[in-house]
């Protein structure tokens, strides 16, 4: 990381693409970039899922950016007609879509030695908003790119994981976020007084509990987050009495 | 379902919950969501995850509900003092959130049959909007909620999909949206020029590529979408003569 900051770090997910909302193709991004940002402190806030429609996704990310320190975008970077990512996102920035010297230069050199045709198709491939920077691709060449704090990736799960890895060196990390985990045997509906109060005494941690429902009965992970590793420690001194006292042994 | 309207129906979903942004749970709602509607002909045009937030939750839940038909939200009606949605939504609406008391009956003779105390925490899952009507729940009994367009579900998956079942007779269905598809052995950069020609001939579809990547190359689905099936025939026998032309074998 080239940086390491006190402050939190913002980032919000903007996922394109019609094939997710017909549910035709099942989202795998979502999950992975999350991780991926809970990792390097970067706090994920907000998640949204738009058409490969012009008008929502320039809303969406004009949205976002103005209230995130980071915006990643999955999905529309293709050749085809229905990718039209970065023509809305010049859109969103006000700026022209145009050719990329770098990224035609890459595609030209990568279909060159492949004795692949570079259609008009591909080219589409190196158009980028003015002023914008490219985003390795060591799967298949055609680049992602940032523009100002929106970073523009592909949609196929393999070819975004590779670009985010190409990007996480350039962005600024926050301090991380901690975390552990109490399993509890019994239900929210037992616990879920008693857990409000110690959330109440520990503000600096966030407490939440997540109940997992088998076999007609509930159990419940009680997961402590801070960026303060005390605090947690004395946050689930607590929450184990009070497992105690419910006649849960350890 | 009681009714088929020729207008579009159209929906958005809200993700509510921390764990989803963190990383730590992996949504499986969203999928389900998407299939379930697009067999209504319910169209879904846009999802957001939020964090258990209550400014974060209000905002979404009124910019959603001027813009769609329909609003379904899944996560944060449990017990814990991290579930609330039931608030969230109160305070989108400007209502009070109070004690339903059919959800008390229901609840109170649900813990009572099972010698369960019927504590505080349990209570709270009794809480709606005021105005609300409820949603079944044939699981855990603990109900969602309906509030003029916003249906309000459990996280939880199994139970999510109960009360979907439970909500889908009252819910306006659109004319379906037909889909078929092409699998295709070429790159999306080969057919993205004159697949787009296509689109534009056939305004009546929506045709979409889907590029898969394995083993180092690339090949596509196409889906073309439509309400009416004779303008999918139309537009999938030029898709068909312009693989053929390719040099691809049926």
């Amino acid at each position: 990381m080239t940086e390491i900051s006190d402050k939190n770090i913002t980032a919000a997910m903007l996922v394109i693409g019609d094939e997710i909302l017909s549910g035709r193709t099942k989202d795998k991004n979502i999950g992975f970039i999350a991780d991926y940002l809970t990792n390097l402190g970067i706090e994920l806030c907000e998640v949204r899922i738009v058409a490969d429609d012009c008008d929502q996704i320039v809303d969406a990310v004009n949205a976002l950016r103005q209230r995130y320190t980071y915006i990643f975008t999955s999905g529309g970077i293709g050749p085809t007609h229905d990718d039209i990512t970065a023509d809305a996102i010049s859109k969103a920035f006000d700026v022209p879509c145009e050719f990329h010297p770098d990224a035609l230069a890459l595609l030209t050199k990568h279909y060159k030695a492949r004795s692949i045709q570079f259609t008009d198709a591909r080219m589409r491939m190196a158009r980028t908003p003015r002023g914008a920077t490219l985003i390795d691709n060591p799967i298949s060449i055609a680049p992602g790119f940032c523009i100002e704090n929106v970073h523009v990736m592909a949609g196929v799960p393999v070819i975004m994981q590779a670009m985010m890895d190409a990007l996480a060196p350039t962005l600024k990390s926050g301090t991380k976020m901690l975390t552990d985990s109490v399993d509890c045997p019994l239900g929210e509906g037992t616990i879920g007084g008693p857990l409000g109060d110690i959330q109440e005494a520990h503000p600096d941690t966030m407490i939440g509990s997540y109940p997992r429902f088998k076999d007609g009965s509930y159990s419940t992970q009680i997961v402590i987050r801070s960026k303060n590793s005390a605090a947690i420690t004395a946050a689930k001194i607590e929450v184990e009495a009070m497992l105690e006292k419910l006649g849960v042994n350890k």
